[in-house]
């Protein structure tokens, strides 16, 4: 988070969300109360940006300067809208492919993942506003720079964000240990979405239940837990087998 | 590095090399000269241990107390003979599958292929004694378990490793950016090592020539690096599903 570029004080933060910076989350302080604070969560509320109501010890350990309470960090990359790059996909003639991140937390994996798309030619990674990764400086490094490529959907939800692809004609498809699945078994030659949870919790039910289909990986030794990372790569390298093999990369 | 357990101290350590306990390594100060220091370096040779010199300042930096310009860092895991294991593979009557780490440092990215193998039923890793990561307490951590079942084989080179297992029947498969041949492209469906080098200097030279053929993951994005324990896993995964196809699991 300590490399996340930040901005603080209640002017300067309308000023920059009135201006159209990305802004990841707003940190105010629980007893924040005044008018041009009711201003400020008016004006957060009509952008859609996150606020999170915070001990104001927890703003002081990012900065002792004037922050008034008010502290938003600015996002490393360009959000784009589900909304509007479901169409260019499917305009640019190519079999679209997104992968959808439920709850993955940890900059480094989640870092890695991005990686792996970009190899992998993956249109767009989806995440939720909330519970999941900042997209802050500390993860385009960790990405190797590939979140300066892949574009990155930050959705209200990820439940409305699938009910989104499938109404858009993708296969939707999530990885569960305790799918009966083979994940290589599906025919992944449509427009298509995979689904990853975190290690600890993986794919939150309502999301499972969203899904067209629930895939494994198959394990065969003490531990078998797999690193979500990893998990990622084999199952968007088999998306790839497969359309390399059928001709439609 | 600083979980490992460790010995120190000239007698202390020659009498934990002669008790045959695992160790990764022995510092020794550059200029250590004495009747019992001579006794520690021919036991170490004996018993095949591998030793480092060092200026002084590298093993006060892990302890102050009376070392006596001599530490020994204890193994976490108990390596594994591949002149014996090899054979062993074979009584088991199953297809042995064996992945050889060709200077990869980084003990998280070991860790996690340590995971990725136990889940994939790899029969065992192969590393060498120098240039290569130290399995200590932090690397079984980071694998979450996986290598208090995974047998390690800490051979003296990889070269002489990877002749070894070509003459016991093995076919041997690099993976590097520059070979032509598609990672999905052989049948794995034999006696097989996989080897992988690190991110930065991919594998030796003299390493990628003794391998029976070098494949690629094909990589079509801006960045074009995929993480080595990513790739590890996409092309270990690639060995299960092709054997789980063929019905030799």
């Amino acid at each position: 988070m300590e490399d996340n570029k930040y901005i603080f004080g209640i002017r300067a933060v309308i000023e920059a969300i009135e201006a159209g910076k990305e802004i990841d989350k707003i940190l105010v302080k629980k007893d924040l109360s005044s008018e041009m604070a009711d201003e400020l969560l008016k004006v957060a509320r009509e952008n859609k940006v996150v606020v999170q109501k915070v001990p104001i010890e927890k703003i002081n350990r990012i900065t002792r300067k004037n922050h008034q309470g008010v502290l938003a960090f600015l996002s490393a990359v360009t959000y784009h809208k589900l909304e509007y790059l479901v169409p260019q996909l499917y305009e640019k003639g190519q079999m679209p492919f997104v992968v959808v991140l439920d709850g993955i937390t940890d900059v480094r994996n989640f870092g890695a993942i991005a990686r792996t798309c970009d190899c992998a030619g993956v249109d767009a990674i989806v995440i939720p506003e909330r519970n999941s990764v900042s997209v802050g400086a500390d993860a385009v490094k960790t990405s190797a720079g590939a979140l300066h490529y892949l574009p990155v959907c930050r959705e209200h939800n990820i439940f409305g964000a699938i009910k989104y692809l499938k109404d858009s004609g993708y296969k939707v498809y999530g990885a569960s240990e305790k799918a009966t699945q083979n994940y290589t078994t599906p025919d992944y030659s449509t427009p298509l979405a995979i689904v990853l949870g975190s290690e600890e919790k993986g794919i939150s039910s309502d999301v499972l239940r969203q899904c067209d289909g629930l895939v494994a990986i198959p394990e065969y030794g003490h531990i078998n837990s797999l690193n979500v990372s990893v998990a990622a790569g084999i199952m968007i390298y088999e998306v790839v087998r497969q359309r390399k093999l059928h001709g439609n990369e």
